[in-house]
């Protein structure tokens, strides 16, 4: 094997990022060493490499950025059995203390004391990268490679979108990024009676559309909660799934629900936002839940499950295709909203 | 309006029914009076018209039969303010009290003092029918009358299929009579990642396959439950619909579950059962949950849902259409096996 | 039966009330007109009195105000069946429409076209109150009147605590009105593993003490959220009950929450208030769940449950018993936080 | 540390047991070895000192017998961080293979290949017994080393009785050995609105009254299910917690349950059963669950609550301790229903 590869580096603090030569990863004798075969950006790796506030306080240079992959095992620690050296996976990115309450009952997702690949440690966006075996995903045989990067994100989709049930429901996603694109699949596979959706920058309003979204809706054209209203016969949405974090589309969400309903909140908003609690959610007896993580590992089931049979075609969300040295225009796609998913190959 | 009618009585006691001119039912305050465009026949109907124990126990001739139906309001009690002449309708048939613990609590589906349409009261089998208000759906429009018809039936599809989550995950069906067909279906518009049946009858069989399951067995020829865990990697399905009421249906259907899984009884069996509590039940941790009815009126706001946006396509159970006149002959199909829904046009 | 009645009126726009002789009122087929024995002051009384901008923008004088009461049935409606003269009755005060999705699906307590009494329509601060049959719940013969008087604001309570499981669970009650102290005995009589509270009324938090809560805050003296983690060793409380809606209460409840932890909001904040959601509930992959009125009628059967069983003891809640003619003392008490519940006796 | 020890061994196929002297356990380097300073006797002791049929399938001689202790961790396997020498311990008896889907996904109490201490392998009747530290839960300082010893069962009467609402619900326990004596004393520390029992032994009878259940019903005398349905007013029970596995218990169970209520199963029927699946479970909307083990370890904090904070007083229960060499005299106990528990002292 190798012992130098190529990885973009966050070398030190401030913005940017950098191709350079650093050693392949050691492994533990719980880790397995995966040759990274497809690598996508995710919109912490353009925090990370714009060096916003939430990255200077969190990164420590110099760091391997990445963490959505998939790839070949092509060593293992001496206490691995559940994989073998060929096995192709993805990773679920959260390494989990193991110990905590949250961890001792079921929910590892809000572990108290966890690190993330690509933040904590050394990422993706590189030839190789080492994780515990125990977060070493077997990937189906014939899942294409750019699909099988990307499952972490739709782990995040489907975990926000099976909180609450969907069959026969009405839904609504505000925020067409690459997530919210993926909710939209998932909840159109899980039978919802209807689902729309809301964006701002019109490249994603299409891909909404491509994704089957039952209404896309302009949301710097026209209100979102009316329209939104008018397109339930005036019942509201049962389900909100918001995935911007941008505050007029979370109160747009919230007046679009029903009395009763559940919003499910992912969409990170930059800075704390002026709620009305009594008219936005206690009069409404509505439910709100924050989305981390995938449930561990509960949801890996329903991604594979939802991706081999086909039942979600991520396709369209999968706009972009670049050789790993290309990064930066990655990020810039990114940073533009003129792009699904860029899929980074090393 | 016309005071006669042609309507299928149970004239008295014992096998058979007889097509009679009988009076047109009168309404109460709350109640509206339906012309009864498209009636199906349910398999309780068979078992009155057989005249089965079960029937003996319960049934009051003169009783005119039928309870499954879609038809038009022609008159309204004069309380009545939440429908109108010419509006479309289905009926829950069951019909509350209203008062109990499980009415005031919105379980009025176990309500403890509830009559049947067609069974404790005049039925459908006719050219009209008298119901509270509060029982009659209002149907959408376009909605064919046939399909609407047979919402009751489909509704207990839904209550059984939606009763614990669906999507991304295994689902065996035994038993492909009409709700087995449904449930099939429903399973498939949920994003199930797999629905398998069973059944003995190649008829039904066949109608399996048309609705889309998976795998379907005939159970007088395979071991289902051997068969279901090598299709499913050797994980067993986490949700079983049980449909037949047949012993060795629910007894492969129980092995068949994974530890931990649900398995919801819709079928009745015709006598008591030994069932091996220890390992079919608790040594795997399984829940077992028995359906009546539909959740009212939760159920029916799905079934508009999945039947509304073409989610499911019940056209394939639809297989034979009679006038009301030929109503032995749908008898004696149901009698055989050898139908999906048969519905009747008065 | 008397035609004049003693009433405490809202008789004109603008704070004060008169108690002044008006019509006894009249009662529909399906109402009962009750004796009032006892009837207590809630908050939104004291916001009427004072006619804030809430009560400014929503009630229409003249108007009986009060909604908490027990008494005793005078008359009835003629299609009344379900009570008898002579009983012992409380209100369920939330009167809804009966037709809307959220009312035909189990959800009344959401109706989107609901009154209440003592805000939309005649109150209980007088001799005579009428109100729908259905909303009348029939007393325990020996339940004490003050106690049957305030089971409205227990029910709230109730809704509140048995949002998410209690047994077992260490629990922060913020904000120790009459509600909260409810909350703290219940979740006592319900074993929670530790109830903490936090108040900032010398006077409140000493009720909090006598209806046992585990520790009791002064959130003027001590940083409440760190109390809480340091009694908690270092692990927060599984649910908040926030029953204050004060900012400062509502942002140290949600940090005293564990990750995955439920908050329960009951307490209205009179204004929009800045929330870090990322921080306060995405991250911490918290539920947050908007409590309004009470479920129908679930919850009550819980009330009597634990109200007949002697499980929750509430005299200590009860401070202040006057005539009715003495409502303005009430309200003065209301006003200073110098109370539990006032109890007022026509 | 000694060499040998003294241990209750099942020396060979067949009935009985002997205290010989063995091979203190060797431990791997995730396993802790324990002092045993107090084990108590579980219902499959019993099976297996007496040879029934499920032992002989299952239990390979020879075998340490034992499962239930406290006792003082005395080494560590070097990879042990989460305990240290001197900590007082008890088990989680289920020893889980981690990998599963049951395990991925936090059912490992349902983990398809599990083994039990005392069963598959070395168990606790013996003054050392060796186990994985991460089945060594942590006992607080102060709980009395026989109270330790039972949280084992303890855990599976949580289990059973936090399965569903328990607070200001009605429950009926049928059998009162010492699981459903701990059950009686959970639900009635949970705020149970009732709590009723039948046995048929009047020693247990008694002890049920000492657990202060409301009404404790001897099977033998009068009709369970008829006795209780006059008891809560001919509503039935909302839960029925069954931990006889006799065939009369479970139907007397089914029967004083309300239409919609739930059945949570956890005494081993000793063959299969006949059950009237339409009337006692389907007509009825019963849900059923069958309880194995523990949620791991979810269950355990609630053990902990309950135990530590004094809201069950378990004192009642434990009725007898002897040394270890006496174990012959506790099975004669076990076997002849007049006991408790009984705890053994090696």
């Amino acid at each position: 094997m190798a012992e130098k590869m190529r990885a973009v580096v966050k070398t030190e603090p401030g913005p940017g990022a950098a191709l350079i030569t650093v050693e392949v990863p050691q492994i533990g004798p719980k880790d397995v060493l995966v040759r990274v075969r497809a690598t996508s950006i995710c919109g912490s790796d353009l925090h990370i490499y714009n060096w916003d506030p939430w990255a200077e306080g969190r990164v420590k240079p110099p760091l391997i950025m990445g963490h959505e992959f998939a790839g070949e095992v092509v060593a293992l620690g001496e206490e691995v059995e559940t994989l073998k050296v060929g096995d192709s996976v993805s990773a679920e990115t959260h390494i989990v203390c193991g110990v905590c309450y949250q961890c001792r009952t079921g929910q590892s997702h809000v572990c108290r004391d966890y690190s993330i690949i690509g933040v904590d440690r050394s990422g993706s966006f590189a030839e190789y990268v080492a994780l515990p075996a125990e977060n070493a995903w077997l990937n189906p045989p014939d899942l294409p490679l750019e699909v099988a990067s990307i499952q972490e994100p739709f782990g995040n989709a489907v975990h926000a979108a099976f909180s609450y049930p969907l069959t026969g429901q009405r839904v609504l996603v505000t925020g067409c990024g690459p997530i919210g694109l993926m909710a939209i699949g998932i909840a159109k596979a899980a039978g919802a009676a209807a689902v729309h959706a809301s964006e701002v920058i019109p490249y994603r309003l299409d891909l909404a559309r491509r994704m089957k979204a039952d209404l896309a809706f302009d949301a710097t054209k026209v209100d979102v909660a009316e329209e939104v209203w008018a397109a339930t016969d005036g019942q509201g949405v049962d389900l909100l799934l918001e995935m911007s974090g941008h505050p007029s589309a979370i109160h747009q969400g919230l007046k679009a629900l029903r009395n009763g309903g559940h919003a499910v909140l992912l969409g990170i908003p930059s800075r704390p936002l002026e709620i009305d609690l009594a008219e936005e959610i206690i009069f409404k007896g509505v439910t709100v839940y924050g989305i981390v993580g995938r449930l561990m590992y509960e949801t890996w089931y329903r991604i594979r499950a939802l991706l081999s049979s086909g039942a979600v075609d991520v396709s369209p969300i999968i706009t972009h295709r670049l050789p790993l040295e290309d990064f930066e225009k990655g990020m810039e796609l990114m940073r533009l909203g003129q792009c699904g998913k860029v899929v980074l190959f090393p």
